[in-house]
């Protein structure tokens, strides 16, 4: 039993936390990134798998080719943020298994039958780590789904060389320093009894 | 921007939880269960979909249902901890983003296209922050992929009344405080360069 966060730290993660529409023109150096995904490679994962891999998109050049890919309405945002990360997932995620869990080498073919979906999901799970550690150390995240996602594949994985070959896209996130004024209000949530049981 | 977390925070959500393989004999009280679900809701969907449904399994009768379909790797942990959650998708959840996404709601149509990777992939985002959100107020988690998901979905789901007949699982998640005695050793994880690449 651990002692519970304080009340600061819920309200970072998840009671004022907001998807932003806008960011600052103010930088993120790339020794948070790399701290953001020191926190987010703890979570867990089937197997300790760790299929998530993520492309943080951060030079014009990067920018380009991936702006050319985004939904209209996520270009402008895009663009602004300092860092746009593709959260893909491995398709050859088995192969880094032996590494993974020693103590159990043959995971490898536990998932021999459910290998996309294995990928897509536990991408998913450390997709949303991602997120929260970058909103844990200070930083602002707007996820999007809008894009053309096999035009990302296609630019970024399928056509590529070496390991990368074998990502795909899964969803994409800016992070940054957000633009207050450029916030959408807090949308509905569903109540308990609307999205729960207990059984 | 905001402050960041203390580095308690992030010991108890990231750097030290564990994914437990075995529970206490203490029970969880539900307004606990309701105190993860108010967290759990405040994170990011796609258009604010919120497409994952909860199934907390707190009743001998419950757990009956359940232990039956969990991998035997997974069942006396299943049986020892005091809730088990399963994390689940609603194949309808179209039908509520008039009410989530009030000031679009032609938003239900967005998804027509790719409904059921929109469900997967949020729920699975939502079961992430399930996790993050127990951790943070002092729960432990066990998930598991472990199970026999076509025999759950039968049994809990698609032969069901009412709207727990679109919903479909998606992977399971035990909560309760942990049996520290019964960690695994730490497993290794990817290095940066391993799992990042930066454009």
């Amino acid at each position: 039993m651990a002692h519970p966060v304080n009340d600061h730290a819920l309200d970072v993660i998840f009671r004022y936390a907001r998807s932003q529409n806008g960011f600052l023109g103010k930088d993120v150096p790339e020794i948070l990134v790399r701290a953001v995904y020191d926190l987010t490679k703890m979570g867990p994962t089937s197997a300790n798998c760790s299929p998530a891999r993520f492309v943080f998109v951060h030079t014009p050049a990067g920018k380009q080719r991936l702006l050319a890919l985004m939904s209209e309405g996520n270009r402008a945002k895009t663009e602004a943020a300092p860092w746009t990360v593709i959260i893909a997932h491995d398709l050859a995620f088995q192969e880094k298994i032996p590494k993974l869990f020693p103590h159990a080498p043959g995971a490898k073919d536990w998932f021999n039958n459910n290998r996309d979906e294995t990928a897509f999901r536990n991408a998913a799970l450390q997709g949303a780590y991602l997120m929260i550690a970058a909103r844990a150390i200070g930083l602002d995240c707007g996820p999007m789904s809008g894009f053309d996602m096999a035009g990302v594949n296609r630019e970024f994985f399928d056509t590529g060389e070496g390991e990368m070959k074998h990502w795909r896209a899964n969803f994409i996130c800016n992070i940054g320093y957000g633009d207050k004024t450029k916030i959408f209000d807090r949308s509905p949530r569903l109540e308990f009894d609307e999205a729960c049981r207990i059984l």
